[in-house]
């Protein structure tokens, strides 16, 4: 269907943003009051924060390596989600190896005709056997 | 809106069940294929689990609070997606006292007319300071 082919080349291109650290390129995809569930604290962010995207990618001494997997859409004439396991690598600033793989939930609308992610849902989960650490060493 | 007002009732239904561990109460509202990603590993499960659910709900000695706040919800006439900020509390059966807020991203899709659970994450983000601590302290 068009609509999931619109939001497949969506998510193509925002992750190929991602990968450059190109914020323009990665904010164009939001809605302005984007809902945001992120995988640091605090628990809910409202509104594209291009600064804090600017500032984060600016911890990253590499190119960012961004993989997504399992890609799952689901979508409406106007109103979408879609899950997937996606892949986070590269090397901090501090010379730290990064590489987690973690869950992604979007929710999207079409304004004026166009895709836009209008929620954002990041995670891990945490081990519930009394260390409550994020489980960030899981793979598919 | 009609699908609106539709999921608000599918979901204090929901929450309805969850507080008196009902499991075919719960269960009711999921597809049948949906995918969860869950507080605890691994980092996404197939298919509604009654069983698993089961289990869990005899892990608490006490009915369980569910308090669902900040329900936003954005519906098309098929597809429709949700996010909130959830509170579980209750007591476990070893005698520990639990009080987790977390946020909550739903997927639905409308199947045979009824609105159904296609997907669910549930998750809490976590500390970046190195600890990798879930952050099960936040307050919204």
């Amino acid at each position: 269907p068009r609509a999931e082919a619109q939001i497949r080349a969506l998510i193509d291109d925002w992750a190929r943003a991602m990968r450059a650290k190109d914020v323009d390129g990665v904010m164009a995809h939001y809605a302005p009051d984007a809902v945001t569930f992120d995988l640091a604290p605090p628990l809910i962010s409202t509104g594209a924060d291009a600064r804090g995207l600017q500032a984060w990618f600016s911890t990253w001494q590499s190119p960012l390596g961004y993989e997504i997997r399992d890609l799952n859409i689901t979508a409406g004439d106007e109103v979408a989600f879609c899950h997937s396991l996606n892949r986070l690598s590269g090397t901090k600033t501090d010379g730290e190896r990064a590489d987690i793989w973690f869950r992604l939930t979007l929710g999207l609308r079409r304004i004026g005709g166009e895709w836009r992610i209008a929620h954002q849902h990041e995670s891990v989960p945490f081990y519930m056997d009394g260390s409550y650490r994020a489980a960030v060493d899981l793979k598919p």
